[in-house]
């Protein structure tokens, strides 16, 4: 590389190494021209690169749960305090993150408005009218929008900002049993998106009733172990039995007559799922990310010297794209006036999943020459066989990207006996795997002697040993891990 | 009508007649499901059934932006106060609407932030990072998002709510010309929309400066006049000129090596477009909406008494709807426990664009008995020509009431050359066309005269003669009448 190449390189690329994690997430994602910060702590904004990200996931999660019987509906941004005040634990958990508005205009507000954290109480009053017999039963909405919740721990873009975009989606159900099969198909349709889309693959368990959705009786979750030795809760279902049914006072009239209190879940999955997926595949050069998210898939880098040969290239380029546009490949070709030695590390930095090159060289040899982002691996590919062959390469790579996102977890997973060897574990960045008696205070405790790590779920395994902290016998088997 | 079922009529059907206008119009949305009421004044619920109009519409307009270079994005939903002052007449106009976030759990915020009302002062300080040089533009973005403006006037659901869904498209151009012609071709997409997908004539015209946008040069509307004899605004398009981007600092370095401020459209679409569609379709006996927005285009009503008679009618039923389904109408069985005539009645209320009863006798005739809703029309289809008929009928709904608003529009439009005319005109409910000297005391006069009317826009179309309200020559053909 040139001495000029390489300083063009360091301002423009990515200074920060992956393991200096936190740097280099926020380096690569106002570099790769996803994430803009803006005068509000803590509050980003999504620029086209990444919203188009969260697009491709709307559509397919919706696509998902309205095939399932599920409609979309919009409630108001904004709760009035009293009704954020109905249910004491759903209160607790989130009054501390409410942006308030106390006034509009010049005018004092009568009572003060909470921009929504969550949606549980601005919907649940128009259920308890909507619901009057076993008939109006199940109930299954769902709204795509944006929420508030001011935290003051760090703000982290995507993974925790102070506003962000999700589906929030609220059922109501006869029985408990209803409920409970519904959120762990909801459960199901997280993970399957990480892996249809993302490619990323998540951990299905259960939070610990400390670290549950504030109101539920029980939360389902998706966690994906990171490259940073963390965790991140990727998507959740919470069911809420009977709690939010009291409180708004939500009954229904059963076949048998009698009134009743149904059964309710919520659901959320949120724009740190992109976050997610950057940390997991991105490296050191920049952004990697499975070509069902990107928005350009390929790119093809015209490469030329003399006028005559831009005219026969850019030709060429153009017949190449129009083909492939014919198989729904987003492709692109890469016009600016600029080296193509500076643009393989622009698209490299920005995640491009496959890069083409075609120089007056490879135009007598009738080829394109060929880069993965993810492997880095080039080849030369005729252009004749393009159509058929980048598809299947597009795909390849969303395999290969969770193929080693899955080696990654597996390899990473450090089973644990001992307070010592959890220790170690974390110092380790490992994500490790315990037995726990399900005592809060020994839950505390590995909270307390790791400086920090938690139980992140547990998780549908037979406990057979003693717990991690104490000397009882164990029931449940859990991960632990620090996490976002 | 047997007496019970008028009294059943009297109760779930609307109750007041379509000249009752606000009356009639918010017990339709409530009756037909469409909007449910909060405890906040001015805020509503968007139930599925009006949530899916938005989503078709979203969709449509989401192309039409897209296949033209647009890309989305999102920004944040909170503008700091300094933010939203940079631009003087965008912070007069705006600020006495704002919803102001003074706290955060109970910490009181160093600087209000305001709810967007509109994204200008929050997306502008961006744009003038990202905009450097002449190669940076035509930089167009366009989001999806909810706007909060705390009117004091009288909230009315869909048509003039606090908190409303909308797009916003904010564009920045190298020159005047660009920019002037983009927000033609945005103006025109507005009017397809409503055309193609609403079966809605929209007017389009020029907002006179008192009634353009706050901080424009000039704002390009669609109008469209309601059967209630007043104008809604139904999309605009802002050249901003350069205001805002001299306000923002948006420079950029020009082909010329100098430096310029470039010039920024604004322009947006919200859900007041489904009040809008309602209000001109529907009658007294509820919804009317074109089959292209609505949920369910077509219901099949199963008429049985027996046992056996319901099993073959719902056998037959069940095969109509999957064959139609092939064809990608939206279709479903009524299945309620209640009578076809309660059905009737409601699914007129409801609006659904077409209805298919389905007795023993249409079995035996190998027939369904079809009933319009949009012109109440009765005909047997032979259940053999139901793939082939259905679709052309419901695209002759859609044709049908296209031309029936247009009719009302043409046949309403009332020519005035003197005040006494334009009096009358506004008392008769119609839409004045005058000509005017663009003089602003002559359009307050014509507000006050007329007891509110005021000029809706300017069109497209020579001024030849007198002012309306004063001697001079006139300069402008305009529209007259009260509006939403």
């Amino acid at each position: 590389m040139k001495k000029e190449e390489q300083k063009e390189k360091h301002e423009l690329g990515i200074t920060a190494e992956k393991d200096e994690f936190s740097d280099w997430f926020t380096q690569l994602i106002q570099k790769a021209e996803l994430i803009e910060y803006t005068n509000v702590s803590g509050c980003y904004v999504l620029r086209p690169r990444c919203y188009f990200i969260w697009e491709q996931i709307q559509k397919c999660f919706d696509e998902k749960i309205k095939k399932d019987g599920v409609k979309n509906v919009y409630f108001p941004l904004l709760i009035p305090e009293s009704f954020l005040l109905k249910e004491k634990e759903h209160v607790e958990g989130f009054s501390p993150e409410v942006a308030w508005i106390t006034q509009t205009g010049d005018t004092k507000l009568p009572e003060k408005l909470a921009v929504r954290p969550t949606s549980e109480s601005i919907m649940y009053p128009s259920y308890s009218k909507w619901i009057r017999s076993w008939r109006d039963l199940p109930l299954r909405l769902n709204q795509w929008c944006n929420v508030v919740r001011w935290e003051f721990k760090n703000p982290v873009p995507l993974i925790r900002s102070r506003e962000f975009l999700w589906q929030e989606g609220h059922t109501v159900f006869s029985t408990r049993e209803e409920a409970e099969k519904e959120a762990e198909k909801i459960q199901q349709f997280y993970a399957d998106v990480y892996k249809e889309m993302y490619a990323v693959p998540v951990i299905k368990g259960i939070k610990t009733d400390k670290e549950k959705f504030a109101g539920a009786e029980r939360t389902l979750t998706t966690e994906v172990f990171l490259p940073s030795g963390k965790c991140a809760q990727a998507g959740t279902a919470h069911n809420l039995g009977q709690n939010f049914s009291k409180a708004f006072n939500i009954q229904f009239k059963d076949k048998d007559e009698k009134s009743k209190y149904p059964w309710q879940n919520s659901w959320g999955l949120s724009t740190r799922s992109i976050g997610i997926a950057i940390m997991m595949h991105s490296d050191n050069k920049g952004l990697v990310l499975s070509p069902k998210v990107s928005d350009v898939q390929v790119m093809i880098v015209p490469i030329f010297k003399t006028d005559d040969e831009k005219k026969q290239i850019l030709k060429e380029a153009e017949k190449i794209k129009e083909n492939l546009k014919k198989q729904d490949v987003r492709i692109e070709i890469d016009l600016r006036e600029t080296s193509p030695g500076f643009k393989f590390n622009d698209l490299e930095l920005k995640g491009v999943p496959l890069r083409l090159e075609l120089g007056p060289k490879d135009l007598k040899e009738k080829q394109v020459f060929s880069c993965r982002r993810d492997t880095g691996k080039k080849e030369p590919i005729k252009i004749i066989d393009l159509e058929k062959k980048v598809p299947k390469v597009l795909e390849d790579i969303h395999s290969n990207l969770y193929k080693k996102a899955e080696d990654y977890l597996r390899s990473n997973v450090s089973q644990v006996k001992t307070m010592p060897e959890l220790i170690e574990a974390i110092k380790n960045k490992k994500l490790a795997k315990a037995e726990w008696c399900s005592d809060k205070d020994c839950e505390d405790w590995v909270k307390t002697k790791t400086e920090g790590a938690k139980i992140i779920c547990t998780i549908d395994e037979k406990a057979k040993g003693k717990c991690i902290y104490c000397d009882k016998k164990s029931d449940q088997v859990v991960y632990i891990a620090k996490s976002y």
